[in-house]
This record gives C-alpha cells, sequence and structure tokens, in this order.
C-alpha cells in the first residue's frame, strides 16, 4: 500500500525504524524498472542517431552555480547540510549542470544528451507521475549555427521518440520574438511583459475570461490592452498556415521583433518539410511558457489519448484518468544568454527534455491494459529428475547453466541440492521462462538432455518430455528455439 | 587542467561563480562516458544472464534508516539540510537501501542488482580513481537456499566479469566461522575477535610484525597468541588444498565453528568446479574483510596486471603506477543478519559489489596506451558539393539525414546553409567518421548520390569522389558498408 506521500510502505520495523523511501520519492523494481529501461533505451537511441553524446555530471552542485537561476521556484532546491567544506544543493534540472560544463571547459559546439534524476521539494502528485526525485532526459544542441537548423532538428527528435514509444502527441510552437512584439504591439509596457506572458501561459488550464482577470484585476493591465492579447492568442495552426496569416497583418509586421521571429517560423516550416516532421505540429499563440531564459523558438509537447479511449467516456478507470492528466510530456526552447551568465563568452543553445516519469505513467496504464503478463528475465530453467536414489543431480545443472551463461543465455536452476520436479517447473512457470531443461542420470551417461518448451500444457507425446538433445549442441539448440 | 580536489576547473565566471564540481566529485563525458557505459553495458548482462533484476532506489534515505550501520565511518555519510519535513541523508551503499527495500515490501527471494552512486564525504583521491560522488555496482541472492549454492554464483559471476572486462585477477576468499573459530583456538578472548579481525584485514597492506605490534601495543593481545595467529594466517591455496590443510589439524577441527566453516569450503570448492570457476581463486587465511556483517563466506578481488607491464619495471608511466595500486576491485561475501535489523524476518543474503570506478580507471589507462584514437559517435555525415550558383542543398542534406534515421544510423549533416566541402569533410573527419554522402545538384536531379569510404587518403579514380547510389538503396547500402 502506497502512502499518500510517495513514500511509500510506512511501517515501523523490528528496530522502531520507519521503513519508507523520503516523501515523493520511490523504488523502482520488477516489470516497473523493466519498462523505464526500455523506455531510456528507446529513446538513448534517437539520441544517438543524431550524433548525440551523453553527458554526466554530479548529483550536486555548489549552491552558487543555482543560486538566482529559477525565479520564485528556487525555495524548492533541496540544500546539502553544512558539514564544513563547500556549500551544495542537489540539482533542480540538468539545464544548469550543462550550462555550467559548457561554461567550464570553454565547449564551443556540441550535441550532448543526459538523462538522470533531478531534485524538487514541490509537493508531490504520485498518481499523476509527479515526484519530488524525478527523471528529466534532456537533448540539446549548442554552438553557433545558421539560423534554425538545430531547432528544426530538435523537433525531428521530438517526433521520432514520439513514434518510438507510439504515443500520439501535438507539438505545439510558438516564438518568444513574436509573442514578445505582439505584447509590445498590444500595448503592454515593457516592464509587464514577462508577468503578462506568465499569464497567457496558463491558458491550457485556465479558460481565457479567468487569464483576463489575471492580467486586469492582478497584473493591473488596461482592459483593452488584454483584449486585443485575447484577440491575438487565439490563433493556431499549421506553420505555413500561421506565417501567412501573421503576414497579413501589417500592424504586428511593423514590429521589429515580431517580423524576426516571422521570419525563423518561415524557415522553420521549410525545414520541418525536409525532415518530415510537420505532421503533428501546430503553431500556437498562446504558447508561453513559464521559464524567463528562452529566447526564440519554444514548444510544448502535448499527449493525445487515442480516439478508442477517449470514446469510452465515463467508463475510463481512475488510471486512465490519471494517465491522460499529466499535462505536457516534452518542452524546450531556444535560450542563448544562460551559458553567458557563467562564462564570458554567449553560447546559442536550443534543447528539448522528455517528462519520462509522465510517460512512464502513461505506458504503464497501457501496457496494463495490454498483458497483465509478468516481466521475463530468464530464458531457460534448468532442472533435474529422478527416481528413488536420485541426488538431485546438482552438479550437472550447474555445468550445463556454465555452458548457456558462457554462450549469452540466461538461465537459472533451482538453488536446493534435491529439488522435487514439480517444485522446478513453478519456478519457471513464476518467471514466465520459456525453455526448459531437464536432466536425468540415464541421459547425462548418454551426454544428452531434454529440451522442452514450457508453458504448452496440451503437449503430446515425445514433446510432453522435451526432445533429446546432445549437450554439446545445446547452446545452439536454446538459442533457435527462442529465435 | 584538474585542481587536486577532484572539483575540476575551479575559475571564476563573468558572474563571479566559481566553476567547478563539488569536491570529489566529477563531469563524465566524451570517451570517459563511452567507456563508462561499455563496462557497465558488460556487467549488466552478466548480471542478466543469471536471472538478476534490476532495482533504483532514491539517492537518499531517512536520516535513520542509515544510522548506525557503519561504524566509525558513520562521519562520512552526507546529510541533506534541515529544510523542514523528514531528515534524509545521501545513500552510503546499495547494502543498506537493498537491506531497507526486502524488509519493506517483505521480499523472500530474489537475485538484484544496482549500478548506482553512492556518497562518502572521506578524502578523495583523484589518481587511484577515488572520489566522493562514485558508482557502486552490486548483485545480491537474498533468500533461504541449500548451502553454498547461491555463494558459489555469485564466484562466478566475478569470474564471467572480468574475463568480459580481460582483466587478470586473484580471487581471494575466507570464512568468518573459520576465522573466529581460529581466533578462539589462538586463544584470543571473544570481546576482542572483531578488533584482532580488523587487525588481521590490514596484512595486505602492512608486514606481519607491524600487524602483530598493533594486536599486541594497541589491542593488548598475549604475544603468544598474536604469534599463533600469525602462524594460522600465512597459508593460502586452492580451495581442496586448502581444506585438506585444515582438516589435517586437529585442534582446529575441534571448533565447532571452525568445522561447520569448513564444511562450507568444501562444498563451495565442489561447486566451483561443476562452474568452472576454480581458476583464480586463492582460499587465504589472512582474508578479513573490514565490515561487521558479514556471517560466512568473505571474498576480494585483487587485479593482476599483466605481466610485460610488471616487467617493464622503471619505464611504468605514473598512470600505469596508479592503475594498479587501485587495490581491491570488487568484493563481498555473506550476511545473513542484515535484514533482519530492518524487518521481523532474517533473509539470508550473499553479495558482490564491483568498484567500477578503480576497474574504468584501469580499463582507461590501458585503452590509452593501445589507442589514441577518437571515439565515433556518428556513422555517416551528409555533405553536399557544387559550383558557383550552389545554394548548400540544406533540405536535400536535412531529407537524406532522414532516410537514414528512419532506418536507424546514425547521421549528422553541416548546421550551415552553405557549407564549404572542406569544413565538410573536416567535421566528418574530427568525428573519425567513416562514411560520407556527397550531394550534387545534378546527382540529385537523377535521384542519386555519392557514397564514400571516408579515411582513405589513397583512395583512385571513382573511388575517390564515391559510388553513385540511388537515393531509395542508400539506407541499406549504407548498413552495408557500416558491417
Amino acid at each position: 500500500m502506497a502512502t499518500n506521500d510517495g513514500g511509500k510502505e510506512a511501517k515501523k520495523s523490528g528496530g522502531g525504524v520507519t521503513l519508507k523511501t523520503p516523501k515523493g520519492t520511490r523504488d523502482w523494481s520488477g516489470p516497473d524498472m523493466i519498462l523505464r529501461e526500455e523506455v531510456f533505451q528507446s529513446i538513448t537511441d534517437i539520441f544517438k542517431r543524431h550524433g548525440g553524446t551523453p553527458l554526466d555530471t554530479p548529483v550536486f552542485e555548489l549552491k552558487e552555480i543555482l543560486a538566482g537561476k529559477y525565479g520564485e521556484d528556487q525555495r524548492l532546491v533541496y540544500d546539502l547540510g553544512d558539514q564544513g567544506g563547500e556549500i551544495c544543493s542537489l540539482r533542480y534540472d540538468l539545464t544548469v549542470p550543462f550550462a555550467r560544463w559548457l561554461a567550464m571547459n570553454n565547449i564551443q559546439q556540441v550535441k550532448r544528451y543526459h538523462i538522470a534524476k533531478v531534485y524538487r521539494r514541490d509537493q508531490p502528485a504520485i498518481a499523476r507521475g509527479r515526484y519530488r526525485e524525478f527523471h528529466q532526459c534532456d537533448f540539446d544542441i549548442a554552438g553557433v549555427y545558421d539560423p534554425m537548423i538545430p531547432d528544426a532538428e530538435t523537433l525531428r527528435i521530438i517526433v521520432e521518440v514520439f513514434e518510438a514509444l507510439d504515443l500520439g502527441i501535438t507539438i505545439k510552437l510558438n516564438h518568444r520574438k513574436i509573442l514578445d512584439g505582439m505584447f509590445a504591439v498590444a500595448g503592454v509596457p515593457a516592464e509587464k511583459t514577462r508577468s503578462i506572458s506568465s499569464a497567457v501561459d496558463k491558458l491550457d488550464k485556465m479558460a481565457w475570461p479567468e487569464v483576463k482577470k489575471e492580467m486586469v484585476e492582478e497584473k493591473g493591465l488596461e482592459e483593452a490592452v488584454a483584449d486585443r492579447i485575447g484577440e491575438f492568442v487565439r490563433h493556431s495552426g499549421s506553420v505555413p498556415y500561421m506565417v501567412k496569416l501573421l503576414r497579413e497583418n501589417e500592424e504586428l509586421l511593423s514590429n521589429e521583433s515580431v517580423k524576426a521571429g516571422i521570419d525563423d517560423m518561415d524557415l522553420l516550416g521549410k525545414y520541418l518539410e525536409a525532415l518530415g516532421a510537420t505532421d503533428k505540429i501546430s503553431f500556437d499563440m498562446s504558447l508561453a511558457r513559464g521559464l524567463d531564459y528562452y529566447t526564440g523558438l519554444i514548444y510544448e509537447v502535448i499527449y493525445q489519448p487515442p480516439k478508442e479511449a477517449e470514446a469510452e467516456g465515463k467508463k475510463k478507470s481512475k488510471k486512465d484518468d490519471a494517465a491522460s492528466q499529466v499535462g505536457s510530456i516534452a518542452a524546450g526552447g531556444r535560450y542563448d544568454n544562460l551559458v553567458g551568465m557563467y562564462g564570458k563568452k554567449t553560447i546559442p543553445c536550443v534543447g528539448i527534455s522528455f517528462g519520462v516519469d509522465r510517460i512512464f505513467t502513461i505506458l504503464k496504464a497501457r501496457r496494463e491494459k495490454e498483458n497483465a503478463g509478468k516481466s521475463r528475465t530468464t530464458d531457460v530453467y534448468v532442472m533435474a529428475f529422478g527416481g528413488k536414489d536420485f541426488d538431485g543431480l546438482l552438479s550437472e545443472r550447474m555445468s550445463v547453466a556454465r555452458r548457456l551463461w558462457e554462450a549469452g543465455i540466461r538461465a537459472e536452476y533451482s538453488p536446493k541440492v534435491k529439488p522435487k520436479l514439480p517444485q522446478q517447473f513453478k519456478a519457471a512457470e513464476d518467471r514466465d521462462v520459456p525453455l526448459g531443461i531437464i536432466l536425468g542420470q540415464d541421459e547425462m551417461a548418454a551426454g544428452q538432455v531434454r529440451l522442452k518448451q514450457l508453458g504448452q500444457t496440451d503437449a503430446q507425446g515425445d514433446d510432453k518430455l522435451g526432445k533429446l538433445v546432445n549437450i554439446d549442441d545445446l547452446a545452439a539448440e536454446v538459442k533457435k528455439m527462442l529465435l
């Protein structure tokens, strides 16, 4: 049973210690862990295909490296205790360590990926896959490049990742220069740009009247200005459609920032075409993104559950609900000034961060629906069988297992000296092992063993006991049957 | 340049922030990171072959879980700051989180592996691969089994891992029951057993006279008793040899603990024979191991550098020295009572922990000697070439790259709109890319591209420009050439 803070299985141990993981954290094991590894592997394969090289940084950084990077969320940073020496904090994301690494090593150009845990002292929401210790999975392209070429490749990577995971998505795009210029045209005072931008960012969770209310009542914007923003942000569509629409608006076009942004988006549209990455993209004027450091293209990936699931309506289980409420499952953008905060040199960057814990929550719900199957981690179970003076053939089982291991086959045997045959079959069944090897005194003397497909209860005649195989051919025969 | 605390590249950034990683920590990137991933992959493959399932735990635990587990090294535990809520510490090893997980989930039987970072506020020794943040790589078998069966498999795993890594080793074995019984027979008072055991454990770093001095002068042992210990601990040899030797000693054999230990070792010897794991094993009476919680078999793996390296004598570089001074590179044993400290039930366990950072230091020194090669992360570089009104063929390069990515091939192209051909060749060379695809206006019009083996400066005639390939056959052709 999970407690509601994600720190699972609180119970007192014999020694009076509370047996739980800390609030907002969890252990990973069994099918969950195997699914997680599959997800990481799929994503890593794609990163590598694009020339990405892996980076790993310490789990904690000097506290001053993290200082002043996260606005009011800075309070969510975990600090290490002061035990003498340097003052450190757990990393809050993978972007700041990346920027620190670039500046420290004076790296001018790189495509790096990084999959690791990050830490936020936030309120956990376990059902929606929100933990205090969670994974980020980032791909960033750093360096001076011709405009929009790396940006387009990043979007292509997003498309490939969700195709590999077989998840339906929409990628919302916008451009900070267009957004900021649009605010200027609408009449937002320069000093209010970021705070109004934050309000717009809430449009995916709140209706326009509420957002407008926040702008006018909380942030002191004139109502007419808010209404003009409301008019602009309701537009969305394909990149070419939106570029055309924006270019028809002479007032917007008179703003240099908007104009530069539109030129970028026009170029991006062409590159996305060449990269075959236009399908799932929506240029959406209401996308703003929270973080301050974005300077150009911004994007957010929204999960689109399959239509059937939607149609089920009330029949949806709680798990499905949780899975479809995960919100954005990947996000990123261009941040050209962050590295310059550490180094003397500015290094333009564009990147994407995949919310793998949320992705995992969706995939797990789907997998549980599709099959309640056990996870297979062993290929062959080596058993022994004999009559009255049966000695268990333990050395023989060991030496057969050794042959299999040497051939790279995943093999196990009972850890008992004289196991009973039904026990051995049950152990194999519990592990969902597909093949059994059965040793008998007489067959061993003839240099043979029986090889049997497990889980076939209706097997007849010879196959009931498995087929006889010479020990020297065993590994090859097993490999053939595992194909 | 590394600073001597392992916190690399201290320099002040523009913002006045010190650009370094915390003391005793490091970033992993480039060839180091790729080698590290290879090592983890090799080891993981072997763990899986033996039916191991992965476990991952939070990087921090409740402080009380770690309390009282590490004796006087407890002071090396990293605490998190008290920011309200639970008091936590970074994990110090992977064994305590494993025991906590077993007890919390009431797991009776499992083979689990865990590769992760652990944290110790110790003095770093970077050249010898000793950091404050470092990796452990553990395989443990928990559960009630017939004697020595899991112990033997654990030793078999050690043999497989170092064969896979192609590292020469000796595995030293001993048994706590033999060791403790031997101390009793020699006349060590029961309350001094653990402290005398700790002194014996230093025999791999100190000569006998020094160890004896510690026993007599610091720990108040009678000199005659120390001399008897000195007599016992100088024996080592194969398991059958030592079992025979010990069974000839009637005084030792009269001790019940020694007798039980010898029976275990006798059984182990037979199992190791069946598992083909006897070669590298030395039953060594001087092995004691520091940790208190071992209850049966204990072992330590010592790196044996190749003979040629030893023969070179004075010619050895500093790096080689560092690599051969790493000490033990894996260690473990049986600990039957640790889980009982958390749960109500005692679960016997046996395990091995690989010191992967030390292993990495050795492999890196070897790799640097063998080849100073760049690490290859890209298979194909897609280039364009043209005359005066060459437009760079960027969309075409993108769409060729897209074909390659879809076929799972690692491909890159220049991030410039109109890159020069020598620049493109240089970029490919810098990345050690084996294949180039060259696009030209005329060839593209005919649906063809040129495919060229790179790095062959002496190529003649047709191969100088590469061979013409139809775009539709390109991915298949590239795969063929990459084999």
